[in-house]
């Protein structure tokens, strides 16, 4: 079986590049497995080579095989300038202007550098068995948080109490949250990316509730709308429609599906319920080591599905000073739909 | 009295520039107090515009005074590129390869821009009072948890457990750790950046221990070394080394001093110890917004210390497969020398 660095090789060759620099710690590490916080990679058709400085090579050497460990002690771009050759491909999306200045007075004669953004990135888009595994247990961990804070209760508490318990509580079942948790009740949900704050979560309103849990650097990603009670009417209603979208969409996920379309269903519907300006973000994303990556499913994306891809379906509608909801599963895309990640119900709860 | 953007405007004129593009979200912030996390700023002799997405629209107004608030909706870069003018500086160690690319392909006629990195970050350097206060209280917190956990307790406990016993009780004094905390104990010690693992701390043991908490945005960091019952001779004195280094690069610290002296002093003193080869960092760095930033205290620094600004201070020695040791104080500048900022205990503590 090809490893990732072989895989790399390839897409190198078939850009015609004679090898490939990588410097984004997060390809880094989903090349070689490397852990620390210091490390590049330079990967050509036979070459593997890991740099990175004196503090991690005892880690570098126990953690990455299939790579030549190489400790840079001074010049840092220096030693990775003179292991370059010919036509190299880097990372212009993640590299410095600076950095790349300083670079190119560190190269020998004959190398030419190529901007190649997205080249590890798209390697990473199809997850292996192992990947999915983790980011599945990451997500029925994300579940049993959820589960936790509901039996805690929300009405009466603070967005930032809801919030942190649920982290605490990840963090002593070993996980780290993906990104900061939202908990934004009532008018507060209106704010796509509210942080939670000391607002106290009245009854009767709708709490859009917004968590991730890392597990061994995989992330997990999901949101549900809960209700502190009877919400009333347009709440209601609003759901409703977010729900319908949301669920029109995972229909549209398929392997050869286009990101756009897939959006395109759940816009449209939100459309036709007189919010259309009121859905002000795409309707979802990649998520892996990072959790946003690639693919993107949004209007303007050119992404097309494929088995093995890990995606958020999430539709929301926003009413600026009213309310908010959003609706959030993770699923494995398949060559028949999908598999959802997700396990917590979607129907509107009136919780505590 | 000047606002930070009265401050930066002076530099852009000093540079002879007619405006400042600000792209990294923590100069973003110190620039206009924003916690959001998307945002630019423009500034030039009359402008003061902040721009961000509609995410953030309302929250921006909150939060920020002096700068006008500009809210991008479909063309992030063209948006930004639009208000440039003439001789535009921008921050060319945050900025990537590729995103200047297309910011070029937007700018109207006459745009020039021109790689300025540090201009911000040489603001940052010199801390005010309110600043200083909060880094304070930052440190102090940090201390409250060092003798939390060593109440708790150290041998016997793996140092994963010490780390997140530290971290949980850090977060719940309302702080967040400015860095994964580092218990290393035993051999683990030699590892300068080593990541707390499995291993149970064992008694007459050198056990790192180096933590920061992080408050209202802004970092603390400190080192001690302990010993879990008597280390024996070797540790002593490789302790004695490391104590005498730390305390008198302190006593070279002072507004005026070139920080390449300071670092100097120390160096000298363990390499006249015999162990010149193994104190492979540099002996400190500013503490501020990030928990590493300007002045940088090392060998090839060529910063002069100021009043108001807060480093540390922190030589170590690494024996690999022994023992390591590093002290390490947060600072503040003064005219005469230096505040200490930790009130930790420096001689050699035998703790359980």
């Amino acid at each position: 079986m090809p490893t990732r660095g072989d895989r790399l090789a390839e897409l190198v060759a078939k850009r015609e590049l004679d090898c490939f620099l990588v410097t984004d710690l997060v390809n880094v590490s989903y090349l070689t497995g490397f852990g620390g916080t210091n490390g590049a990679c330079i990967c050509g058709a036979e070459q593997r080579v890991f740099l990175t400085d004196f503090r991690y090579t005892e880690r570098a050497e126990a953690e990455i095989e299939g790579w030549d460990v190489v400790t840079v002690t001074d010049d840092w771009l220096g030693g990775i300038g003179e292991r370059l050759n010919g036509k190299t491909g880097f990372e212009d999306h993640h590299m410095a202007v600076r950095t790349l200045k300083r670079l190119e007075e560190k190269l020998p004669d004959g190398v030419q550098l190529e901007g190649a953004w997205g080249t590890v990135e798209k390697l990473r888009r199809v997850k292996d068995e192992a990947e999915l595994a983790v980011i599945a247990t990451a997500s029925e961990l994300a579940d049993e948080i959820w589960r936790f804070a509901l039996e805690r209760g929300l009405a009466g508490r603070t967005e930032l109490d809801v919030a942190h318990a649920a982290e605490a509580r990840m963090r002593e079942l070993g996980a780290e949250p993906s990104f900061p948790t939202i908990v934004a009740a009532g008018p507060n949900g209106a704010l796509p990316h509210a942080e939670p704050g000391d607002r106290q979560i009245g009854r009767g309103e709708l709490v859009v509730f917004d968590m991730g849990a890392k597990l061994d650097g995989y992330c997990s990603d999901g949101t549900r709308t809960f209700a502190t009670g009877e919400p009333g009417e347009e709440a209601r209603l609003v759901y409703g429609t977010v729900l319908d979208a949301q669920e029109t969409a995972l229909a549209a996920v398929k392997a050869g599906a286009k990101a756009e379309d897939v959006d395109g269903v759940a816009r449209e519907l939100i459309a036709a319920a007189g919010h259309g300006e009121r859905f002000g973000h795409g309707l979802g994303h990649g998520v892996g080591l990072e959790v946003h990556e690639e693919p993107r499913v949004s209007q303007r994306s050119e992404d097309v599905l494929a088995t093995g891809e890990v995606v958020t379906v999430e539709p929301g509608i926003y009413l600026p000073g009213e309310l908010g909801v959003r609706i959030e599963d993770l699923v494995v895309v398949t060559d028949e739909g999908y598999r959802n990640l997700s396990s917590l119900p979607k129907d509107l709860q009136l919780v505590d």
